[in-house]
């Protein structure tokens, strides 16, 4: 079976859409869109038909996952081509993966556009380096009675060799974020559990509300007294810091020195004893 | 002072600049450009005056690093407000981070403007998981009689926890880029030194080459046997892969079987033995 199936990341928000993810969107045969693994400042749907001009089909997670993407391939076999927006760049869910390895093993073409991504986003919104970026984490919600010790595991190894851990945070089943709050209590509750000694005060934090919008907001503070910013956020844990981050942290982010001094003692002293 | 500094992202290729960016690009009292840490697709001089359709002003190595910035400061002062339009995302090059904290201590405001980044475009387009992404590293020439050993130790400590790792290949003094062939003989000649055995037959890696160029390439390989691809090219070495990112590098990247069975296999036992 011929035609072509473009995933294509439109970043983070109504801006940040690329020149070529306009001119595929305008150019395939039928678009369609997902919300249920991201959020965007404003509708997806309706941003697209602003900027792009057109009308574009909205897919349920059932749609997808439970229905491998059925309708998306009907579309491109009716009409060449096809293509699935997605908010940031398309790495982050396995479903984007696991739908193009599909398409291809039935003979289409598929080409991947990529969109601002909220991880290098909010490296480089941070001030801090990629070359000590660790693995992102996701800090869930308890589910079935279990609350997974994922995110602070990966934290933990992170901090122990100085590397800086993105932390996603979780979407409720009903739709919308876990909130800011709610996430230091899923860290400070692992804490309890594990302790390692990682999560305390004297851990820096930077929070990060609503990169790509209009409203982004990003505070440096302790951890465990996180302010109160509207979701989607990410928490971006630093591990060790150069000068520069350092001063980029103070200067930029107004962290306090104090808390910085803290959080390097804090960090080196985990260092030396994991 | 006064006066606002963006620091604009344009991403790899033409097709890559975001709405946001073409927007500030407009508005801003003066636009500036520095090309000499990375490479486009055409000139960006060319391209910013062709999409956003105003002149450049062209920044050297020295006006910005010995220089501080000097000439940016200078147009922000009398108009009010600069660009420097940067390839990728501003989050690589530490020289970008001192011009915003230098201009920040002067009181003026300042604005980092995302554009699609190579880390996250390369992991991205290889269909591997974020929630494996070790950090960076590039790979660099000799210099001053020496070769640093910090790629070999960065990707050991990656493949040493399971972690995929992202290699920048190094820009020459004259200008151009490592070629992959460079790159897989400063890897080998740095195994001879180290013998730790992680690099091998047994190791694949995704070379990609001109990511979000008209000519994007990737080829999954062995890394002791590289594709000739042109420049400017990244190599992500994989870590451990689960089934859907083994299934994807070898459904849509046409990855041999045998090579990722035995580079699950090397990945294993060097974990084992690290």
């Amino acid at each position: 079976m011929a035609g072509t199936l473009y995933i294509v990341g439109v970043g983070l928000g109504p801006g940040q859409i690329t020149q070529e993810a306009i001119n595929v969107l305008r150019s395939v045969g039928e678009v369609f869109i997902e919300e249920y693994t991201s959020m965007f400042e404003t509708s997806l749907g309706d941003h697209i038909a602003k900027v792009v001009g057109r009308m574009v089909v909205k897919l349920s997670r059932r749609d997808l996952e439970e229905e491998s993407g059925r309708v998306i391939i009907n579309a491109i076999r009716k009409r060449g081509s096809a293509a699935l927006a997605v908010i940031g760049d398309p790495m982050l869910a396995t479903t984007h993966s696991a739908l193009v390895t599909q398409a291809t093993q039935l003979g289409i073409r598929v080409r991947v556009i990529n969109g601002i991504s909220i991880v290098c986003a909010a490296v480089s919104q941070a001030g801090l380096s990629p070359y000590k970026l660790g693995p992102v984490a996701t800090v869930t919600y308890e589910r079935g009675g279990v609350l997974s010790k994922r995110a602070y595991e990966v934290l933990a190894g992170n901090i122990s060799r100085g590397l800086h851990t993105p932390l996603l945070l979780d979407i409720k089943d009903e739709g919308g974020f876990m909130s800011i709050r709610e996430a230091v209590d899923v860290l400070i509750r692992l804490e309890e559990e594990v302790k390692q000694g990682i999560v305390s005060d004297d851990l820096a934090a930077v929070f990060e509300s609503r990169i790509g919008w209009s409203d982004q907001a990003i505070v440096v503070a302790s951890l465990t007294n996180p302010p109160d910013l509207k979701p989607p956020s990410v928490i971006l844990i630093p591990g060790l810091l150069n000068p520069v981050e350092e001063e980029y942290l103070r200067v930029v982010h107004g962290a306090g020195e104090e808390l910085l001094r803290r959080h390097i003692n804090h960090v080196k002293a985990l260092m030396r004893a994991m």
